[in-house]
């Protein structure tokens, strides 16, 4: 006989019904009523529990059934009996139990509330707690609408490569990669560390970006999307930075910026929807538990347009409350979180694209625009997160791109085959970066990044 | 006017029959008639060419796109004609085009056959020819059926950690990750290097399996997979091995080691399946070119029963073949990929599990048999590539666990967390780990990995 699972005997209670069926899981709460007893029973496939009912008599070893601490594995034999005079709509009536695995009084999760702190020093354990089996169902939900929507479109998923020798933006903070023994580093004739010694015969880092490479793929596919860690050493200790976290990369090659913001409003608005379809309990309890008011907030960004509005107008709407900012606005300034959430939550009450940000505050890659000062780039903003997708038209120009690399102190020669990309067919094309992290948060109304992973890495922190 | 996919065309061309579409893509070659011209256009949506036809008169500037060179970058504004009696079944009549970026006669990629050497010195145009076309469409396409395979059956999917402090197999080479300067070490009072002062506070590494830490979270939702990045910095230079490639690694809990090969089986036919069905044009290129007779090999795995053979009787089987091979085999030896492949190909003709390898040559978390001897491990071994997946029952019984640890010369409170799960409520549990890779290999017929890998990183390279 074969396990059903909690979510199929929920789904198909009617066929069910009477029936036999062998279910595994874990005990969450246990009842022993002397005579009869309570289980509630989870076994992840879905948000609810199943209710076992044992009696003394029915099942052979009562006694030791009864026994059974939280978080004990068991394989239930009984009949699924629906129950519409009770709180839940079904039951299962025991003929018997099986203990797979004990648990003990010392079982750290007691049935109580944890803070989440707490549950951070038992990640390994925490996916067996309501917030954290819905948090990760959820993820697990969004990461599969992500590629189902790509798919459906035609775009190619491209792994670009983790371990690279360039710096894609430029700046960021990295982690160095290397089979050097640090004990024994080789040098060079004079003294330096030698990494023609080191695995890769040069100096290696984790990526913090594969956009440079999907653009190699977006040149000979069209549209092209990358799904996949990246990497900030950044010794910053916030709510929403992590040093390992997961982007989504789409490249579109014949789209200018507008063509890009729709599909990436687009592609939010499909995460929400088969999000909400497809995990409504947890989503539920993040509503009651987590974040109240979180499913209209969603329901209301899925069926509405996201506003759109220029760097150089949203700086004037903003100026008129820097009474109310840390740090003041003006022109040509990099927008702070307290910006963007003010502009999103404060004066449009939704998601907002700023486009066409001064070109000093952005990268390299991105397209100049005709005035020369500002580029085609276009930040989604999103109420209780801030940016969730940063994107940009690309600068297809050979001679403007090779001018603004040299403006930066870059070489060109490093970006040979970034530049090839113009020396042969280079095309207009864009893209965007969506934090998956974040978009996850702003799915669960979780507000801290270290919630959303399931091994979450920040600085001095690597466990498990 | 918005773009149309050359798929779309190809898909509804009875309905776009004389409409009016614009398609933008790459020259892949193009033909001066004098009045008239052809050109083989490419957007990559599908791996067939549209054929453009544009005649002087009919577009504004006939000398300026008859001069264009292969992989210049056009949009072409035409008329959809079907043509029954032509090699191709329609074709596109140009009103307008429109040059988006030239190419030059330097272009890399001239219309002739490269070596694949050659063009993984171009990773960054190789993805424009047939070959790598159909290679990451393919890729794309199995990446996707390995998720709806999952997703479908309510697996939810875990982005287990990549950068990790410990090191799951207990074994492999590991690639190091820091910020450390190395040309200034911080040292400890007895002057080895100070890891406390690392990013992570303690020596960091890449992953080279998630496996450990998918068990966490199969102990709370049943069944879960991964499918990430894995690392491995191992100084082998062969055509089977990369220093990062991706895995997918189920974890399922109540499941035994005939659930897990079930789970594998049906994984691989559904990848076949919906490859053939999504990409045959890519797969008849394969067949024709690459791998003659591929189609016919994988219809026949998709649609018959894997073999399987315990590794004793796969020895006993394979010792009478011992002067075929270069390492004789015998009972207790690790069997190499000769005797894979010889078992696979020369015996059973199709894949083939091989179960239950004596313990020594095993890692520690595999469950131990009755015999004491062997451990409830299983390969999957495919013609043409040899082992494509490994997986194993896991050893759920405390005790067993930790003795087998300690005989290993590893310390058990490394191992907490994965302990804890055999302390509150162990159950019997299994997973498999598939090198993707190698599994686009198999279904390609490519030899190489450096091949389906879009920026392979190998010892000495991380060019790109």
């Amino acid at each position: 006989m074969s396990y059903t699972k909690v979510a199929a005997i929920y789904a198909d209670s009617e066929a069910l019904s009477g029936k036999e069926v062998q279910v595994g899981g874990w005990v969450r709460t246990i009842r022993d009523m002397k005579t009869f007893g309570f289980i509630e029973l989870n076994d992840g496939s879905c948000f609810r529990n199943l209710q076992v009912v044992f009696a003394d008599g029915e099942v052979a070893n009562y006694k030791e059934i009864a026994g059974q601490n939280v978080g004990a594995a068991l394989v239930v034999t009984g009949t699924v009996v629906l129950t519409p005079e009770a709180k839940q709509p079904l039951e299962l009536r025991a003929s018997s139990v099986r203990v797979e695995g004990t648990s003990s009084p010392e079982y750290p999760l007691q049935k109580k509330r944890h803070s989440v702190e707490y549950l951070r020093t038992i990640q390994h354990l925490r996916p067996r707690t309501n917030l954290f089996s819905a948090v990760f169902r959820v993820r697990s939900a969004a990461a599969y609408a992500i590629h189902e929507f790509f798919q459906e479109r035609g775009f190619v998923y491209i792994h670009t490569p983790i371990i690279t020798a360039s710096d894609c933006e430029g700046a960021g903070e990295m982690f160095r990669v290397t089979t050097l023994d640090l004990e024994n580093l080789p040098r060079t004739g004079d003294g330096a560390v030698d990494y023609g010694e080191d695995f890769f015969g040069k100096s290696a880092n984790l990526t913090v970006s594969g956009q440079l490479n999907a653009e190699n793929f977006a040149m000979a596919f069209g549209d092209v999307y990358t799904f996949g860690p990246t990497f900030r050493a950044e010794n910053s200790n916030t709510q929403r930075h992590a040093a390992e976290f997961w982007m989504i990369e789409p490249e579109m090659a014949f789209t200018d910026l507008k063509g890009d913001m729709d599909v990436a409003e687009a592609m939010i608005k499909h995460i929400i929807r088969r999000v909400m379809e497809r995990c409504p309990d947890d989503m539920n309890f993040f509503n009651s538990f987590v974040d109240k008011g979180l499913i209209e907030r969603l329901s209301h960004v899925a069926s509405s347009d996201f506003a759109r509005v220029s760097y150089t107008e949203a700086v004037d709407l903003l100026k008129q409350h820097n009474d109310k900012f840390d740090y003041k606005v003006e022109w040509g300034c990099d927008l702070q979180t307290e910006h963007e959430r003010y502009l999103t939550e404060q004066i449009y009450k939704k998601p907002v694209f700023v486009t066409d940000y001064p070109k000093e505050i952005k990268a390299f890659y991105m397209r100049l625009n005709e005035d020369g000062k500002t580029v085609a780039a276009s930040d989604c903003l999103v109420p209780g997160i801030g940016e969730i997708i940063g994107g940009s038209q690309r600068e297809e120009r050979l001679d403007v791109l090779e001018r603004r690399i040299r403006e930066l102190g870059m070489k060109p020669e490093d970006y040979w085959w970034y530049l090839d990309l113009r020396r042969y067919g280079s095309c207009t094309h864009a893209g965007f970066g969506l934090g998956f992290e974040r978009m996850v948060m702003y799915l669960t109304g979780v507000s801290n990044i270290r919630d959303v992973l399931p091994h979450p890495r920040t600085v001095g922190n690597a466990e498990f």
